[in-house]
């Protein structure tokens, strides 16, 4: 079953209180580089730094209590696990987070700072379902996938609502795809109030198995994807797929020059600090100007994903 | 002559169209970190990257037409060169610029991207200033000083207007201390506006003539100052020296170790870039928590200065 606006309006309501409304910025001198106006909606000021919190947050918040009472569970090496469990906090339930022991420290001890349970395992993607399988097992905790989730998709749908309060009508919005959470929420949230915008994914040619799989009409897995947008790894969810096919304009990839390069320019111009995986769309900018460009209206929202 | 309470109102019209009003951001981390509410002004966003271009875009739109015809001059290897050669590009004049000619890349690329003419001289103060006295021989043009001038701290003072209307009386607003042209526009504004409100100086303690000028009641010179907080080495100014003592309740004096930490904080916590000058009242209140800790409402903003 596919979201639809409600659904996304209904998680805006259920999270309002505990999200951020995080900030759009502009760059006069970005602008001028791209020949187009650019919003950049600046979910790195998000709690745990991503908008993965909006859609944890949902997920959680829309259990049952007597469900939630056994806690909730997934198994992320990065801001999702950071974010389910936060948000198990914030509604004073437990969480149980799998995380591979090669994960980076710095998430390790945000995600204990948060109050979770974590159990280690061997770096592979097999090891973490079989230890999630087991801990689900003990805790009969409900599990809280990352981006194949109906309430997660509707959660990470409701930046684009703000993006639309703030921005009437843009041309396009855009947002880079990894598993496909942020793009299939934002999808529908714009082509139900905003027919006429374009919607672009974009994604590293390293890692570009949403291109692939849109193009050819069939959902293909990432093999060995290799890129410095570490947070665009995962293959596409087979509910996102749905929803890209069906709402999707076009899905541009981008070499990994131009994502160092638009991380940094990001970091100089505008200041803010965010990862290779947030400035995949601004890569997409950069490396293809002829759509983007003398478009004297051309708008265009990053959804900064920490 | 010290600026009144009319003249910062006055600079905030007159530039209010050129001038980025700049968010305040808050996190709930280093709240709690702190023990006090924390509101950071982010003045990382104003245009040239510096609450500089407030000062030196009020100078310039201050001058009567027939003086701006021969351009504005300066010497700076910072902010101010950028903020003075921007301000000028956009009232349509000519700007000088004497830089050291090891100033870092960045800054001499920015100062020609604004139109400026540079001239590069030896990196001493001397050096710098007959350069300077040349240039303007040659020219007839206008010097801008970047902080002992009423102007300019007119403009700086517009900054703290902010604050107050969005923070109402906060119990602290603090700033950092270079050569002063920040705090003491800062000073006037606060404590014209909201006189209970306590207002405090951050200093390197490498660099600390302005807390041994004040703490002695009379203005001691910078000696080798040395500290990563590059923007602050300069000397206080006697025009700034005088709104100081008048205005300002006290002077912290900060380690490198902790400009370090805060800044890392800042980076990490908030996801925005700031330089090492502007973590410096972060540190004050990381390295004097009695002072900031335990008040309920205990307010403080930081003028983050690029």
């Amino acid at each position: 079953m596919i979201p639809e606006i409600t659904d996304i309006r209904k998680a805006a309501a259920r999270i309002e209180r505990y999200i951020h409304h995080t900030p759009v910025l502009t760059s006069r001198t970005i602008d001028l580089i791209a020949g187009a106006g650019i919003y950049f909606k600046c979910e790195n000021f998000q709690k745990v730094g991503a908008f993965k919190f909006r859609g944890a947050c949902n997920a959680v918040f829309n259990f049952d209590d007597d469900i939630l009472s056994n806690g909730v569970a997934t198994h992320s090496s990065g801001n999702h696990a950071a974010a389910l469990a936060l948000a198990a906090r914030v509604k004073g339930v437990d969480a149980f987070i799998v995380m591979p022991e090669n994960a980076p420290e710095i998430k390790k001890k945000a995600v204990a700072g948060y109050g979770a349970k974590i159990t280690f395992c061997k770096p592979t993607l097999e090891a973490r379902e079989s230890m999630l399988a087991g801990v689900v097992e003990e805790t009969s905790a409900a599990v809280v996938h990352p981006y194949n989730n109906f309430d997660v998709i509707c959660g990470q749908g409701t930046c684009a609502l703000e993006i639309l309060e703030e921005i009437d009508k843009p041309d396009i919005v855009m947002a880079p795809v990894g598993g496909g959470g942020l793009i299939s929420g934002t999808a529908i949230t714009v082509k139900s109030l905003s027919p006429a915008t374009k919607v672009y994914g974009a994604e590293p040619a390293g890692a570009d198995d949403a291109y692939r799989s849109f193009k050819s009409g069939k959902l293909i897995p990432s093999v060995d994807p290799v890129t410095i947008a570490d947070g665009l790894l995962t293959s596409l969810g087979d509910l996102n797929f749905g929803i890209i096919t069906k709402y999707v304009d076009d899905i541009f990839t981008v070499s990994e020059e131009k994502i160092v390069e638009a991380m940094r320019m990001v970091w100089e111009r505008m200041k803010i600090i965010i990862e290779p995986s947030s400035a995949v769309p601004m890569a997409a900018v950069l490396e293809n100007p002829e759509v983007f460009k003398d478009k004297n209206h051309s708008r265009f929202s990053s959804s900064i994903c920490n």
